[in-house]
């Protein structure tokens, strides 16, 4: 039988929360079996622009990412939150390898094209290197991926976390039994957005077109879920969406989503 | 026979000149055999620290690293320089993976007491783990270290990056012959400091004395030239001290020193 994976993506709520990212790290390190991180951390690099007099600029909530604003990117994402998270999980005894989709070719992207938006050096991630991130997982490191890419001509390139996540699972899926999680504010998808507790605890295709018709899934929750269901359609066996305490009891309140 | 590996430091003369560290990594692209990059970036720290504003303070040319100097030279270092070094390498296809001392545990410090001067979170080195860095070379992958290493209780260090590149050469002699090459701004040792050329090519312990009684050997050049030595004591085959153009032509004009 393959050996089960977590691919695990935590984004800025956590990372930017220094409480918050404690606990969810003492979590991660006691999690069993295989894992993978993928952290964020717009906020942050938002907060070093500003402090370099460096304008951002988001268009569609996704970054612009200029010459300059590249390089806050990567030193915030590649230095300062994979290195201090990397020195956390070590301390757990957590055997963290920080990566960026340079490192070992992890990750190879193009730069998305500049029509009909130019969001500067964006990339959009062709190729996973499953051997390599295998050696890691084989050896016992645990890798820790940050949102950058590059494109194998010498380029760094910003990408989105969820998407390295998406493409991370769905590249380590030929190898293992690969579970897709992403942890963000909310315990999951809610039938009652004023309800924390109304979370939708199992989705598949019949029931998200359902959900979808019936307004449950609107607007900002709809790439999310698309991703995720394309996740699932390239060989991930199951997503969950919950909020960052999840992985402190893996059974708890959650939505779990399945072909 | 054992295998040989190199390890070789380049500083900020070859860093923050774009030219020049592009002929140079495609030198160390070129060159045969295991290898290992260390590189510095202080000079680059120095300047992000000034745009944000952040008063960078030096006691014996050793930068003292406040808290916030920390979170600079984590950026700089382990995020910016070493993701764009690795990028650049993966062009020439060399198959580099960018590390801090934090990642896999690679190499633990210990924070420098403070006194008799308080160099804040300056680590000093304790141990190189070879098994892990033996993982990546032995699966073909190029370990780059910038100088950031770690405590394994969670807390960054920024530690010296030639201490870190002869300790890294210390630890891997067990497994491999080890030639630790240091890349400055001269071709080597010279007996005139007027004369680029006067490179004193061979240096053992008796000649090493008498470079020193004859005054050959000042000031500047006594702690880097004591830890060479200690390399070489500690089971580092060979040190060369060379310009960062050596690795276009290892056999061209260098100091090499043996016991």
């Amino acid at each position: 039988m393959e050996e089960k994976l977590y691919i695990i993506k935590i984004g800025g709520n956590v990372i930017d929360d220094e409480e918050a990212l404690a606990v969810f790290l003492a979590d991660f390190a006691q999690l069993k079996g295989h894992k993978i991180l993928v952290h964020g951390g717009g906020k942050s690099a938002t907060k070093l622009s500003k402090r370099m007099g460096i304008a951002t600029q988001m268009i569609n909530g996704r970054r612009v990412t200029s010459t300059e604003e590249l390089s806050v990117v990567t030193m915030v994402y590649a230095g300062l939150i994979n290195k201090n998270v990397c020195a956390k999980l070590q301390a757990f005894n957590c055997n963290a390898i920080g990566l960026s989709g340079a490192d070992a070719n992890c990750i190879k992207a193009t730069k998305r094209s500049s029509k009909p938006i130019n969001y500067g050096w964006a990339g959009d991630v062709d190729k996973v290197n499953g051997p390599v991130i295998q050696v890691f997982l084989s050896n016992n490191m645990i890798p820790i991926f940050c949102a950058i890419s590059h494109d194998k001509n010498g380029q760094l390139l910003n990408t989105n976390a969820d998407t390295i996540a998406a493409e991370v699972a769905i590249g380590m899926s030929e190898y293992y039994n690969t579970t897709l999680v992403y942890c963000f504010e909310k315990k999951g998808v809610l039938l009652d957005i004023n309800d924390e507790n109304s979370v939708v605890e199992k989705i598949d295709t019949n029931s998200y077109q359902t959900l979808k018709s019936d307004g449950v899934i609107v607007e900002g929750m709809l790439p999310k879920m698309k991703n995720c269901f394309y996740a699932l359609e390239q060989g991930v066996s199951e997503v969950i969406i919950g909020s960052d305490q999840l992985l402190g009891d893996m059974n708890g309140l959650c939505t779990r989503l399945k072909l």
